[in-house]
């Protein structure tokens, strides 16, 4: 079952502020780190690279939440919780779209991340499935 | 055992900015909410109001992650993971501190919240004990 974002909230997911997202460590406990992410107006899209401790909680775990503050008024704030699916499909193509929205750069690697990390590295595009949604303020 | 919260990060757990906390819900997935925060050289003191969700969730389960993030530059920021500790001792002179540093306010109720919620709400402080401790930026 996928739940609606109201669309008063959704400029919080389109950047530049970025997002926290919480997922699940292998004892069950959660971990939070800071993301960055888009809307596709059913989803909210991350992305992260293979082998980081969110990946591998996600692929582990879907249970995944996303908490968006308001930069102008941090008692404004959207919450949704979902379940991920993990692709590398479009990965690459996704994180430049992020560095655009977020930094305003025209790609990722040589611009946010050293240019020589890229073929290091497997990003991987984590798509959220709202199941239940929290707006505050 | 107790993890040490690095100096140079301590400035982001005393306000004015508010950290989103990660709880388990029932079936174990993560739930976040912005909550004030202080910290008393050794734990995280949060606090909420009885029967709120996260404050069903760490009365259920104890394992807990904080993640306060600098307002100046989202890319530098602290996570904590720990354990929490219930209560209703001295929480309500500890909400009333909290007002003050985050609101600059004499008091919670009657300023940051109506002063007709002060006799139906339970206040209680949750202790963290800080168990993992990740610092970026």
């Amino acid at each position: 079952m996928s739940e609606k974002i109201p669309e008063d909230f959704r400029d919080l997911l389109v950047g530049p502020v970025p997002v926290t997202v919480a997922t699940l460590m292998p004892d069950g406990s959660p971990q939070l780190s800071v993301v960055w992410c888009n809307y596709d107006g059913k989803h909210i899209l991350i992305n992260t690279a293979r082998g980081r401790q969110k990946e591998k909680n996600l692929r582990r775990r879907p249970e995944v939440s996303v908490l968006a503050i308001d930069p102008e008024n941090p008692y404004r704030y959207l919450e949704v919780r979902g379940t991920v699916q993990l692709t590398q499909e479009g990965a690459k193509d996704h994180i430049n779209e992020l560095a655009r929205l977020y930094r305003g750069m025209p790609a990722y690697y040589g611009y946010a991340a050293p240019a020589e990390r890229e073929k290091k590295e497997t990003r991987v595009i984590g798509i959220i499935t709202p199941t239940h949604v929290v707006a505050r303020g």
